[in-house]
């Protein structure tokens, strides 16, 4: 089945309008209109050849709301007319040891990744979100609670997923002090959960500028990380940081902040490697930890969560014409917090 | 009560005999014959000025076993003529969160460590193991099991407890791959004690002459980390590495041996910081911390462990009067696996 979608032809074109031919649903597949897809900063770096994985023509967007529009004999999760969402990935082997544990991501033989990737043939190739419909296999799918405005929950796909698993993977509770390091998709979306979940919320950022919204996102404190006192004052308060900056910065500074066994999770990517002094692990039997997306059952999870305690993503949704406009602005950090696309605008 | 000892004059100097004043003995004291106290690594660089916070004169050791000769009137953990044990610290404030949790190590006041650093007055200097006689407040002594060898012993106090304790941490258990990086003295205790605790263990090292050793002391695999094959045979395999290395390495390699949710616990220091990619951690939520020996609870927890599976260090006892030449030896990696001073011998 043909369908409309935006593509990028090469590492340094911009994006266009392209037809993907979406494959007919089978027992297991449930097939959607797409009603909104969120733009994802690793849809830039995808997009332009960045990450030196590219495949091209590629359809970018991993975060994807749309309504059932046809179901596979075999499918029970969805019927017809439901809300369904769609993530990072849209296949793996189901049989490995992670895929078991609900850890898709972390499939032995390598997910299926929704764009920029190949089915499980290692053949057919994946075309994202920016596009009309999808056909995905049941499992891959989620439900999406009907209580919350759809173009907020785009980006709960991947953005969503991504802060809420490293908060539940640390055990971020009631009255934990949590920071938040940086503050753009990610690090809102940190904000909203970590607080949701209870804890203290301390947003850190280079930028004064943000405190106003981090106060509205539900931070009950904020530090600019370009003073030092912060660092002194701060020194072993947190329980838990969830660091989502990808630029350059000093990790051990950071980890100064943690209480004894406290853990800073990454979830951005900066573009180098970073220093870590030995020490700055050892003194207080501190943690990194990196966290990559979440499985299916613990995105769902997250949805759940984000239904009931009535959270989406803070967006801006524009139409198809303008997401070439929208990525020269995410590059700027120009967004609070999150681009979605109105696919009906495809 | 004057005691003699053996003591670094300066950072450029050989040790020394030396005379110790001790304190009397106050009613929560407890005043040891020391028996035997091993060299740590980190005596050597201390006595060298290698971490820039000596004080001198200096007399190393915390890892010292003795017999009770005099107890305070209020002492009840141990009496005369009990074998008794002293490691890192000797004080703690005992009444902030980490004292409290059992954390004397990362008290908030900062412990007062057993040599190179001051009772918690902040006034009077510490002095070490290499002595014959050495008193310390009750709650930071140990009870020693009597049926172990006590050379073996004093190793524990340090080395056992740093490689015990996040061994436990990481909740190393039966059938758990465990990794450990370098075999030297803390190396070798790691081996043993995550063997004890039922795991499979594979040395990693850079010399194929360890081999026999590591199985000796409880691997059931040796690989060797000169070989990049290793990094791919072995990636994803292990549940926790125990990182004893304190020469630069790459820690990203390591980390990809890492199942996901594994943790590499860093428990050496290399002389500068380590540069670590954030995919490194990110793909597998893969964890990095920092292990900073342990606290008196714990290390009592541990050498009971010891007691019940026979564990001790593996040790080349010496007369005092070659602690210098044990040093330039420790400098060339050539003992196995620990130095122990014979007290008699000061």
């Amino acid at each position: 089945m043909k369908t409309r979608a935006w593509a990028t032809p090469a590492a340094d074109q911009p994006l266009a309008p392209f037809e993907v031919d979406r494959r007919e649903v089978g027992p297991l597949d449930v097939q959607l209109d797409i009603l909104f897809s969120g733009i994802c900063h690793s849809d830039i770096h995808q997009a332009r050849g960045e990450w030196g994985n590219s495949k091209f023509p590629m359809v970018p967007g991993h975060e994807i709301v749309g309504r059932v529009t046809k179901v596979g004999a075999q499918v029970t999760k969805l019927k017809v007319g439901d809300l369904a969402g769609v993530g990072c990935m849209v296949d793996s082997c189901r049989t490995c040891a992670p895929c078991d544990h609900g850890d898709e991501q972390f499939c032995q033989k390598g997910s299926a990744f929704t764009y920029n990737s190949t089915e499980m043939d290692r053949k057919t190739p994946t075309y994202g979100g920016y596009s009309k419909q999808v056909v995905v296999t049941e499992h891959f799918t989620l439900k999406v609670p009907t209580s919350l405005a759809l173009q907020g929950v785009a980006p709960l796909l991947c953005a969503g997923i991504t802060t809420y698993s490293p908060l539940r993977q640390w055990n971020c509770k009631k009255g934990d002090r949590v920071g938040v390091v940086g503050l753009g998709g990610l690090g809102h979306m940190a904000v909203k959960l970590a607080a949701a979940m209870g804890a203290e919320v301390t947003m850190l950022s280079t930028s004064r500028s943000k405190e106003a919204d981090a106060t509205r996102l539900g931070a009950t404190s904020f530090a600019l990380t370009t003073e030092r006192s912060t660092f002194k004052t701060l020194a072993g308060q947190f329980d838990l940081l969830i660091d989502t900056v990808s630029a350059p910065h000093d990790l051990n500074s950071y980890l100064g902040l943690l209480r004894p066994y406290g853990a800073m999770a990454l979830v951005g990517v900066p573009p180098k490697p970073l220093e870590v002094a030995a020490f700055s692990l050892i003194n207080g039997n501190r943690r990194l930890a990196g966290s990559s997306i979440g499985g299916i059952r613990e995105t769902q999870e997250m949805l759940d969560f984000c239904a009931k305690h009535q959270i989406v993503a803070d967006v801006e949704v524009i139409p198809a014409e303008k997401i070439n406009v929208a990525y020269e602005r995410m590059v700027k950090n120009d967004v609070r917090y999150r681009f979605v696309i109105d696919a009906a605008t495809i």
